[in-house]
């Protein structure tokens, strides 16, 4: 039996990140002897524990610790973190430390450095002379780099509850089926978006054609107009159906006034891609007078950073669109720099690729009409994410007349 | 080779009934000559065609014969219908006709009867004396009574696709998925409700819990108080969540106002149950004043006529529900009398219930969030159907606003 | 500033209820002070808290204290619960206190009785004279019963998490997506079958029409052969479509040798209900000879104890269904007795009915192939459901072979 | 009021063609007189029908006529189809002739070119010099290309439903809902990929990465070593998992036998791509005895044509994986060629790109535990797809069977 001493500190009660670890090292067949719990008295108050965890073998111990650090705990008896040379470009070496998207440090000559833009599903690469390090994906690493291996020497900081319960992730961190009253909940969000830009924070908005083909495009333009959009990301498709809106009054060829197919209308899009292509883009089609109205023109007008990623089943695709996926990727990843609110909106592919590179300290608010989507998306977020399973179209109609209620009110305030 | 004159009237082109008719004889190893076609010449018109149906064997050709009947063929030398004699109370002849929800006439003594309030998954019963037949189901027949066996002397006139296209069900006959733009749509609908109003037609609005869950309650209060509902068909659950929310303001225990569940909100529809249980009913506590506001008081305020069935899942249930499921399917049937529009709301179970009972001629519109919902509801009737995948909560919303300004411009005009 | 001091016995660490209960503590506005903490050494050890509660006023630690009991917290000045008189039959006494569905005592005249057969949302009537306690819904109570009214004197014991790891429950206790390996789990699940009919628990089946549309029924059948199944619920239509797979080897219309539409087939279900209408009954059929193959033959057969209830979408109904649903809720609780695991297969409303009756100790497996309904039912049990997104037809295909296999073993054994 | 003659042939009666026509013509406002119909005396035959239509104006007369010749109908008077060039690289001339993806001929100088690869969503390019025309994407067309602009001179032949009734297709061309019985249908299809294999076809296999996590992969390394696959589209994510299942045991993590999460599980996948990239892809993995089995190890052995495209949500990805989209499509539309088969495994994205690239000739089944995906789909193909709403892996273990009887049948005959 071989045994080690960790710390827990902070909201392990509230947070269940005391049991968690205690219920960890037991299912994995560990013990545990608590040496001192200081339970703080109210909810402010951090609690302070020490564990005497223990394993029938070194190797069972070192894996337990390793999954309880993935809970915070810190081995009392630090370590520095363990290096390896990327063997190849693009090649990690082979028991690289695999990222969770916590606040994360690693300890590298007896002095703790934060990890960059924690990112789950990475590596780490450090920089000894810089004294810094960053999360790193498989296109980022060169050969030589120096990565994390092993765990020892790496500390993770797990989001804890905020204190305070004004914020709608913290009484409503879960997803809001189709059974359920939205109306209150979008109210709250209308506040979180002004919350938000109050606070210096980006907000990203990741859409999905549906928008377009609801209706839905009318309330987005509204607000970006009132500068609740910082940044959109969607695809090929998103850009298209909004151009064929706004040149042809359909999208996807139903028109949005009747309901009905219109003559014709299959072929609008692609005439749509058409007409853009000829014009070279969108911004071009926008100072040419060609595109009038629409997201997009909204998008050039307010200054919206817009990126565009392509797929396989695109038509087109129009200028602009990144075609290459690990372009696109790297592209979001630096346009999701200073990102503290990201709304996802009918659009499970873009949605889960912007997820998977998201610190867990944004706040995420998933909305589609397929029950399935909501809580595939939103799981990766443990309590910062809401989900909505709702029809698009009413739920953008709702929050942009409460968010251009409180532009008024800002105005006249 | 045997074989047999049929004749096809009416719009056999443009409701594809004459291709369907030749299809069927085709694809069932019959033959056919086609002896004389007149087509309309314009759409007003009605088409004309005279086909000659052969079969190996009078057995196969009886069978086509009776499959083709279903599309309105009608044999040129016509036959009386047999009748056989219920041999029990609740049973019927072996070999039973199954009815359409189809118009249908039967032949006796050489002169055609319609068949009274058509229906789906019936037999039908006549009376010589009185010169009379109606559909009847296995609760209905008495012994001795004498039904329809076989398929001679059975015609059926399938309903055929108006002339005008101003009604929204001619051109929009499908479901409308959620990926669909469905402003246009319940505009439209609204007027549908007032056509059905001025015609003197009864509106029927069939819904499930997830129109109080959702918050919708108030806006079919208003619905209801502009005069565009006539009946009312719902389960106990429907009632209990419309109480629990005009006494506590919640609905299952999650807050209309706040969205999040509220304290000891799930004991909150059991305190609703007792309250309606102690007072001895909706009505009563209407007047006794316990219930103020909500679905079930507006029904009570204008003399909507509520149906409420009971279900193996319910709490309760309050008095005034019929728990018995036979009799609860006499009672729909009863008050189905009249009605020309049926909207479903969210209500899987009673909205098929009722589907089942409907004549081909009246209109249907089926809003739920789950599609599969909806296309299976839809699927029933063929040319008066529409289906919207959605949110019940926004879509009546939106029909409250529609029905209001309808009604303010009624007034004023 | 009110306190009071409880105590909390178990695995209330692992089971994470002590955080919950400090957590519910501060979520409520309400302090604690930890006077004690005995955290057991390993897992089959019982941990021991005691916790001083305080609260600004006696109504808000009250309300506080009434929401940690459900966690299992004991006042540790204990009161006589108070008994309040039902005012009518069918009707509780305003303030009756609500049960879980988890173990519950009621303390009278200073000594507890366990309340017998827990199940949620119902009242508590107590038998002075007899010294005993036991849930009451709606329509068991008669005017004068005395109920439990507030929550003192009330302790509830969450079931707890098992020391034991062999048992699928509690290692795999969540939903199986539709995007997960299903193999591993049904062959676990087959040995819970086994285990249950060792420790003489009763097995019951509750399932949907859909088993015998999917053609899975000649496999349930195989189950009740091999001795697996003691009760079986189901509605009107599973009876009816597999006697009409029997009779005519269709199901609503659907050859279940060929996947497509028979002949005439649509009118099958109904020919099916006359047949066993005029036989009267299913047992009398098979007696008769007229039915003498598929589930509800095999039932008679092997006594398997069948409750079939109706709905207001069915037809016919054969006899031996119970239409009324109040009815229908009195025998499915009588038949739930000593059940001690339930396969619900295809059927949203029995299921919930059932689950809404079954006490916390008892074991759920969901199988439907829409994610919405497994979450909806096996979200009611915590520590001892196990949902699975599957195809009901591959799904008993797998199990028939394992528990078949099992049986050989048995036998050979 | 001007007109034109129109002629429609073939089974226009039962393939409803017909109808449709003078469907077509009344609904938008136009008016038609038959000149002559000559209608097939039996399945085999061919109908004739000569058709005079008439529209207000010789605009929407053109119009009109465009829309019933997508429907096959052609002017009796013919006229040369007429060209303009493109405008520069990837842009198409305004009025640019939309394809489908029927058989589709053009006349040039008088005579008639079959347009090759015929495909929806595209333009048609002209070679007069080389007498020859092809459907071409935005990415095919460069500067000056001949480009079939209006509609003159273009005659649709649409996909006529077959005589024979053997084909799984003709009788069941339709989506099998998940209440319906699949086995027999699954038989039905080993029958198809024999046929398509006797008649030198090619069958493509499309397959998402829930084949993996189900643990279907098995079934179809089974179904590849039989030889019943000849091209195999998939995403970087079907390889990764099938790679972590070979290499760990585990598909995203969870272990496929014991159904459970592994230790360390969610790095695998992880760690499976760094395998891949270190041994430079998957076929020189194969070579250095890295990977010894699972899906792409067995297309490596038995010559399959592996084509796997990237999209945003990836991780890695692997050497091999066609990371920009339009080269994706690019490659895929090449590797389509000669394929008559096509099964589409729970991947919607990769199914609807291939779907869009298919001639109407081409048969498909569809196979996803999501309703909606399936209809998404399936609906692009009018005659010849079969959506099967079930488990992808119990439906390949059981096509696997059945295509594992037919080749020992085969070896033995």
């Amino acid at each position: 039996m071989v045994s080690e001493m960790v710390e827990l500190r902070g909201h392990i009660i509230d947070s269940l990140i005391l049991p968690k670890v205690l219920d960890e090292i037991l299912t994995r067949g560990g013990n545990f002897k608590i040496d001192e719990v200081k339970i703080g008295q109210n909810r402010i108050d951090q609690s302070y524990a020490r564990v005497e965890v223990s394993a029938p073998t070194t190797e069972s111990l070192d894996e337990l610790i390793l999954r309880i650090r993935q809970h915070g705990a810190e081995i009392v008896e630090r370590k520095d973190v363990q290096l390896g040379a990327a063997p190849a470009d693009g090649v990690f070496p082979a028991d690289f430390y695999v990222t969770t998207n916590q606040q994360t440090f690693v300890r590298v000559a007896g002095k703790e450095i934060e990890v960059q833009e924690p990112m789950m599903d990475s590596a780490i690469a450090v920089d000894r002379k810089q004294r810094s390090a960053r999360t790193v994906r498989f296109y980022d690493v060169r050969k030589g780099d120096e990565i994390v291996i092993g765990h020892h020497g790496v500390r993770v900081v797990p989001l804890q509850r905020a204190t305070s319960h004004t914020d709608i992730f913290q009484f409503l961190n879960t997803n809001v089926s189709a059974e359920r009253p939205k109306l209150a909940v979008i109210k709250e969000l209308s506040r979180e978006f002004e919350r938000a830009r109050r606070d210096g924070g980006k907000i990203l908005v990741v859409a999905g054609p549906a928008l377009v083909h609801t209706g839905a495009g009318e309330h987005l333009e509204r607000i970006i107009e009132h500068g609740y959009v910082d940044r959109l990301f969607a695809g090929n498709g998103l850009a298209v159906y909004d151009v064929e809106t706004a040149l042809f009054g359909t999208s996807l060829g139903v028109s949005l006034e009747r309901g009905a197919l219109a003559d014709h209308g299959h072929e609008n899009h692609l005439r749509a891609v058409n007409v853009i292509r000829e014009a070279n883009g969108i911004a071009a089609a926008v100072t040419k007078g060609i595109l009038t109205r629409g997201i997009m023109h909204a998008c050039v007008r307010h200054n919206v950073d817009i990126v565009l990623s392509g797929s396989i089943r695109d038509d087109g695709p129009i200028p602009g669109v990144t075609t290459d996926a690990i372009e696109a990727q790297k592209i979001m990843r630096e346009k999701i720099r200073g990102v503290t609110l990201v709304v996802m909106l009918g659009s499970m592919l873009h949605s889960i690729a912007v997820a998977n590179m998201l610190s867990a300290a944004v706040k995420i608010v998933v909305v589609d009409i397929d029950p399935s989507a909501v809580s595939k998306i939103a799981s990766q977020q443990s309590f910062q994410s809401i989900g909505l399973v709702t029809d698009v179209e009413p739920f953008l109609r709702e929050l942009a007349a409460c968010l251009t209620d409180q532009a008024a009110d800002g105005t006249s305030g």
